[in-house]
Order: C-alpha cells, then structure tokens, then sequence
C-alpha cells in the first residue's frame, strides 16, 4: 500500500503540525509527513555555525537560507501533497515562496489559514486543492483522499 | 539579436517599473518587459466583473486570482530573467509565490528590496542570481548581462 | 508584442468560435486562435479517404481520429489558453479528452458551457482556471488578459 | 520483481472493477490497483462536508472535484497502466479527462467499453494501447503484459 | 500562420523527399522540411575528413555518425511531424532509431513503406499516427493536417 | 544497495540473454533484468488472441504491436542500462527503434554485435555508451560499473 | 524514514570519502553514498580491459570513460546531494564536468576545497548550496540537514 | 531557414572565437555565435561594481560569478550546439562546468584542445559530438552539419 508523502510548510510557532500527525495517526492513515527545521535558532544559525562567521548579517542570512534550502527542496519536491500555513504573526514569504515552488512542480496543495487572511492569500489559494482553516480540516481531507471516508 | 524577456512581479504602488523600463530604454537594450496587471481595482474585479458576481469574498477573491493567473503565470513562464520587488507595505505573498514559481521553474531571479527586509526575505534571496536595492542595479545588470559593460 | 495563441476545443455545430473571433478582432487583441478541423465529414472521412478504406467501422474511425490528432496535438500543445466549449448535443468525449491533455500540459484552461452542466463538468471545471457560460466572456477575459481592460 | 500499478477510471455502477481485480488476483499477477473514490455520495459531498457548506452548486461541486483531483491525479501520475471504462449512462466526461491527462503523461492506456461506442470515443481510443470489450480482456493483457503469457 | 516542420528521414537513394516537397509546394503548403545529410559519401566521409583520418573502420564509422547526429538530433528535435521512409533495401537501422527516437520526444510519425514490410516494422507502425505507402498520401495528409481539406 | 534495471531488447533466436543473466548471477552482481515477450508465437498472436480476430494482417500485426508496446515502453523506461543485440536474421527494426527510444530517454546504451554489422549500426553504436562483440563483456561491464573491479 | 543519497565526485587521491561517510556512520545518519569507481587504474583501464585494445590514446581513453559514464551518470543523477571536491592537483575537470551535470539537473551541490581555489572556483561555487573546507562540516551539513541537530 | 545558435565556452585569452566567427561569416553560414563576457576584468568586478562592494574575496567573487551566471546560464541553454575551448593555461574549470551543463540538457557538444590534454580531458570528450584542435575544424563542422558541404 502507498504510503503518502505530506510535506508541512509554513508557520512554526503554533502546534499545528502536531496536529495534524496525530490526527493522521489516530486515524491510522498511511501517511509520511515532513517539514522544515522547526527549531528556529538553528534554522538561523545553521549556515554560520557550520560553515564560518559572517560580518554582515546578509551573508549570515544567505549561508543559512541555503542549507536549509538543502533540505526543503528535497523533501517538497518529493512530497504528493504539500500542506502549507499563514498564521497572523511575521512575514512568512518562505511559505508563500514554498507554495509558488510547489505549484511550479505540479503538486497538491493545501493552504491552511484564517479567513482574515483571504484577501492577501487570494492568488495561493488560487494555486491549491483545497482551503482550510483548522488542522482537523486537513486530516479529513487526507482520509478522504486515502481512504474515500467522509 | 536576441530579445531578452524580463518579467517584472511585485509591489505595485511605487515606479519602479517604469525606472527599470527607462533605464533599460535609455541604454537601448533589447529588453521586452512583461508585468501582471498593474490596475489594482481591476485586478481585484476582474473575476466577478467577466464571470459574474458572487456573495462570498472568499470566491469573488477566488475568480479573480485564476483569471490573473492565466496572465501572470504564462508571462512569467516566458521569461528569462524574473524581477521581483518587495516593498514596505501589504503582505506581498503573491510576490513570494511568483519568486518560488520562477525557482522551480529556473528561471534567473533578481530581487529588489530595502537592506530592512533581509531576514525575513532570505530563503527568496537564497534562490536569487542578484538582491538589489534600487531599480538602477536592475538596469545595470541588464546592461552587463546582455552587453558585458559596465 | 507576444501573439497570443488560443487554441479552441469542443462543439462544431454552433458558432461560439466565431463570436470569439469576431469580437477579439473588433477589439484589436494579438490573438491567433486554432481549432481542430471544423468540417465534421473532413473529419471522420480523412483517414479512410486518404490512407485507404476500411471494411470496420472500428478502424475507419481509429484511421482518422490519429491523422486528426497530428493537428489537434500540435496546435494544443503550442496554445498558452485551451478554451473547451460543452453544447448541449453529443458526447464530446473528445472535448473532455482535450481538457485532460491540456491540464496535463500545465496550459491554461477555460471551460465554456451552460451552468446545466456544472455537475457532469465539475472535475473539467476544477482544471480551469475560469468558467464561462458565453463567447463574449471568453474575449472579455482575453482583452484582460491581455490588457489589463475590463 | 516489479509489482505493475494499474489505475481503474470511469463508471462506477458497474463491477468491471472487481472483475478485474478477481481475476488478477486469481491469476497470481504482481499488479497494485487504484481507482477514485467509489463511494458517489462520499465524492459529492466530500468538498462542502469537510471545507464548509456552499450555497451554490457550482463551489459545491467545485470544492468536492478538487479534493478529489488530490487523489486522482497522484495515483493516476503513478499508475504504469490507466484503464478507462466507459458505460451506457451519464456523460462520463471524468473518464475522458482522466485518458487526456494519462495520454499526455505518457501512461499506457487500455480503453473499456461497449461496440456501440466506438464512433463518440474514436479520439480516446486512438490515444490507447488497446481497446476491450470486457473485462476478462484486460485481464488477459495484464497476463501477457506481465508474463507472457496468452 | 505557423510553419509546419517536417523531418524526413530515412532512404536516401529514391525520389521520395522531392516528391513530397514538389507536392506540397504545389498545394502552397506553409511547410519548412528538413533531412538528414543526402550526400552518401559525405555523410560517410565527414568525420575523419575534417576531423582526421581513422585506421579502423570502426573509429571512422564513429567520427562520421556523430557528427551527422549534431544535425539529425537538432533538425528532429525541432520537428512537428517526422516521416520515416523504409525502402526496399539495406538496414535502415538509423530510420528506425530516428522513429524510435522521435518516439520517445512525443513527435507525431508518419511511417512510409511498402506493405511487403508491415510485419517487419510493425513496431515502428504501432508508433506511428498514419503509416502510408506513397508520397502522395504524406502530401495529401499535410495538406488535410493544416488546412483541414481532403 | 541499489539493484540495477538493464532492459534486454533485440535479437530472440540466440542464448545472449540466458548467457549475460547467468554471468551476472555467478559474479553474484545485484541486477534484475527484464526483456520483451520471447516467446515468438505469443508475441505475434497476443492482440487478436485477446482482443479478436483481423482480417487484415496490418491490423493483426498492429494491435499485436500495441499490446507489446505496453511491456516494452514501460520495462524500458524504468531501465538504468538498455542492452541492444543484433543478430545476424532478420530486420530487426525492433531492436534500432528501442535504441532511437532509449536514447531519447537519456539511458545508459550498450550495444551488442558482430563486427560485419559496423556499418549499418553505425548511428545505433554512435548512440551507445559501449559497443560489445560477446555476452560476456556486457557481463563485465555491469561488474565494473557496480563493483568498480576488472 | 527516507535514506538520503549522496553521491561523493572528485579527488580520489585522499580520504575525504571515508572522513565523510565514517562521519555520517558514526551520528547514525541514514544516508547511502555512492562515488565514482576509485580505483585510478581500473578507471583508466576498463575501455580497452573490456571491449578491447586500442592504438590511440585518444580511444583507449574514449572507451575507459564512457564505461565509466555508465556507472557516474546513474548514480549522479539519483542522488539528492551531490559533493564535490576540488584537490591541489590534477586538473580535475572530470569533478567540474560532475558539478555542471548536477547543476543542470537541480540537484543540491556542496563543493568542497580549500579557500586557496575560491577565485578559479567561483563559477562552481555559485552554483552550490554551500562550500566547506573540511569533510566534518559536510558531516555537520548532512546531520543539520536530516536532523535538524547543530 | 533556421539559424543555428552556437554557444562558445571557454578560454577568453586566445582568438579563437574570432577565428570561429569570421569561418562561419565567410562561408555565409547562417549562424548566431553567442559567449559569456570575455572582458575578464569587467568579468570579475560586476558582482561588487552593481551590487556594492565586498570585504571578503569569496564574496567578491561570489557575487560575480552569479551575475555572470544569468547571462551564461540562459545563453547557453538556449543553443542548438555548445563548443567548449581548452587552453594550455588556468585551471578552466568554468569550462568543464559549462560542458556537463550543456550535457545534462542534451546539447551537441564539440570540445576543441590540444591533443596534449587528452588525458585530464576524457570525461568531457566522451560527452562530446566531436572533439576538434583547430577552430577551423570547427567552422568545417558547422558548414558540414548545416550544409552537408565537405
């Protein structure tokens, strides 16, 4: 049997993620999830700490953009399904630019947020399967995909 | 003499468009330059305004962004250098989302930002050929790219 | 200025193809549409009038479906917008196949039929990036497309 | 040795499906099958019971053929072999847009239906690897494809 | 208007490339046809004439086919429609690479040959979307392929 | 340890296969091999076996082709290396036409004949990563590239 | 859990190969890596050991580096990261040749040397998600990377 | 007629680009020769000349060289052939990137060096069309492959 490859992309500062893996888990689902280094001081550091000091913050930045990037291409780009969260703090132009890098490859996506988020969104909803708002909403959606149960 | 296809995505409420455009027509380069529609209203109208109203925003949003897409996406698959601009204001997803697309697609990306915006714009950097901070630096790479002068 | 290539599938019995035509020359888009061949006894006798004739029925279509496709693929493939027009007669398999082709391809889609079919069309439909019920919306979204006028 | 994946679209009020699958499995071939959702009430409802009502058809019916594209789209890329079924009711325009899709992906297609239709599916038809009547037929050709065997 | 491109590959000691270029000329087809190399000599000759001399036959065999390769790979890559003629004598294996080959990039085939070989090249027939036994039927099958007349 | 896919095509009236698998089993090398259907019989007879009986032997010979062509193009597909025999009967045209595919494909090409067929083979050799005479070198072929040992 | 695939290219004249993979053994990391055949005088010797002798070095070599193709091209472009090593010696146009390859497929690049090379290498280097010095920081990479540990 | 595109990589301290040129212009070849900036100084300073200065020299260059690489990159995939020039100084590895670049995207390679670097220049070769010493071997080449002209 297939397992499925879900790839979690956005937001880290919410439990969101957790949620999702034990909803798919309690439900038994055939499902491999995978995200980005969610711990988010070594997401910043990694290119320095590994690799040597930087002055300017730019270069400090870049280092630690691409290895990270090592690991997210890879894994997004053999996901089957790419689940990526807006929450209502930061920026977050890595989700939306993880979202573009998955349309551009053909995946599913599903986009996970608040609906006062919809106006700014509107052009990666546009781009997704399906539009969420809770974490229980995508493991429905996965055991429908998987199992056909409603 | 080759054409060259510069797309050029983001912010829409400063020239910097039309700086690069006459920068790159005052140095006569060969460049054609293709955008998204830059009519904000229209941009939000379109879906609802050819296809017919709808009461929720979610789907009037919905409509709107597919029809945009049909031209952004097209354009921006045409392109051989993809310019993205990041500016202080809006959440700008969308310019994130077309900076992954281009990526996926391997496209060379120019980002074209404020030094202020670089931690949270990183992982766009990380995947660009040049961060620039002013329209100007876009000409000049234009200029030293397809002509070799600086 | 980029021509705009619109390949247009489906329905042979009314004159949808026509109003677009007419109503993208009115309005002066760069637009050069493609269809496949429109004469419906053309069609069905190509293979057999030029390849030799057949005694079954199975291979006398089977003949002349592949020589259509030499066209119908090639000027698919090269279109940026597949517009798929559902009448209200006939199977139109072929029409639903062109669709499949041209989401597989990445091309942009829109889907133009009477709402009566939504149901029957819904998952040609969610391949779409729009869904018109009229000729004239087709152009209104091509003039937009193309140049940002509603 | 290799277990072949075969995808099972179309009609889904007959057992061609489960004939297919008996005799493979009666016939011992290493071969995984896929099919959508066969539950039609679960794959109409699917999108509005899980992402919220809608009050109109068209999002209902376009939210529910998403969530399910999510499934039919990755087994279909997967799949070595797609069998399209064709059946004497309903439109069944799915089934031809799942044969576009897999005809432009490459897949080997075997096409599933009755003498009567020929004429309406010479376009599916002249896209495939084979055309049956019935289901032991495909069965067959598995075994020959597989084995060798006749 | 596009330019078709035609590939004709394979014989090289009959009439029948300017037979269907005479004829589509006549019928004041938009056509561009390419070839292989029709020079024998040269084309046996050309690697170690410009490259250097080989003392074994196998080496100078080399030198030649891979430079003849930098055309044919370019010219059929480029095509819309590949032609593959087999005659009535020698190998032919490079005709039925070229087929193969063409094959593989998606290309629309015509195959061309007496029906004395249908068993032999029944593999290059299945791949093919019309396998005639004159010229004519290739003009008449261009001529019915771009401006839909029989 | 990755198993290595070499696809066996060609010539089917020599022991060559039998003599490369049981090298590569006493060396004890990790390679699973696959082949087209070799029972000759079979081979020709499976598409009106299956699928009904013709009265034209191009049409026998083509649906049988077809059939065929679902093993073929999908072992050959999946392969790392594509041996290609040439014997010294028949056309062959088969054998050259998996070549021309396998090469389109990007695959690793050895090919396997007498030194009398330089000439013909020349395009096929050209295309090839190795040109081998016996079944033994192509056996000590896959053990150097697997075992790097001589 | 996904073993990685990391393939090592480069100087085979020091241990960088077993430092890494040693490395990675002892943090327990699931990863597979492949490499070149390391054995010079294999590598030098396989053409000719093979398929025969040849009286030009320019054959002789032709033959030996093809075979070894076999084996590089495969594993090179199944890997998820690709490292390269650049030595004080040789010319090592061969690793070079390897980073392009990999480029040109997308994949993960580390180059790895020392800062004396950084001007010679910079075309190399900017086309890598990261350059160490030291096989422990590709260590430290890989750990980073799959395990998100610093 | 199609213009051939012909991308020249390489050694930028020699004339044989020039010499390549005026061949190909005295023959009246219908080709267009594209290169990377062979200005070395301009080469080096566009990164920190455009894009600000920087203290470390792997900064400096790294900057550069991706500048650069939006040229190169684009050019270089656009080319119907790429030829790559060796030289007798610097290590050139730019160059051997560039040839496992253009191998990867299937280009026709043509390598032009000195017998001497044979050797050190095996991997390249045996990615190669055709290995040339002299640009006029080269201008022959394209009369050849354009022309058939010996």
């Amino acid at each position: 049997m297939k397992t499925w490859r879900v790839y979690l992309s956005g937001e880290i500062h919410s439990d969101w993620r957790e949620r999702i893996e034990h909803g798919a888990a309690d439900a038994g689902l055939p499902v491999h999830f995978d995200s980005p280094v969610l711990d988010h001081e070594n997401s910043d550091d990694c290119g320095v700490e590994i690799l040597g000091a930087e002055e300017s913050n730019f270069w400090r930045d870049h280092k630690g953009a691409k290895v990270n990037a090592i690991r997210t291409r890879t894994l997004l780009s053999e996901a089957d399904i790419v689940v990526v969260r807006f929450g209502d703090k930061w920026r977050q132009w890595n989700a939306a630019f993880d979202a573009g890098y998955a349309s551009a490859l053909g995946k599913s996506i599903i986009v996970l947020h608040d609906p006062a988020l919809t106006h700014p969104l509107k052009e990666v909803d546009a781009a997704a399967m399906a539009v969420a708002e809770e974490p229980d909403q995508v493991v429905d959606i996965l055991r429908y995909v998987i199992r056909g149960e409603l």
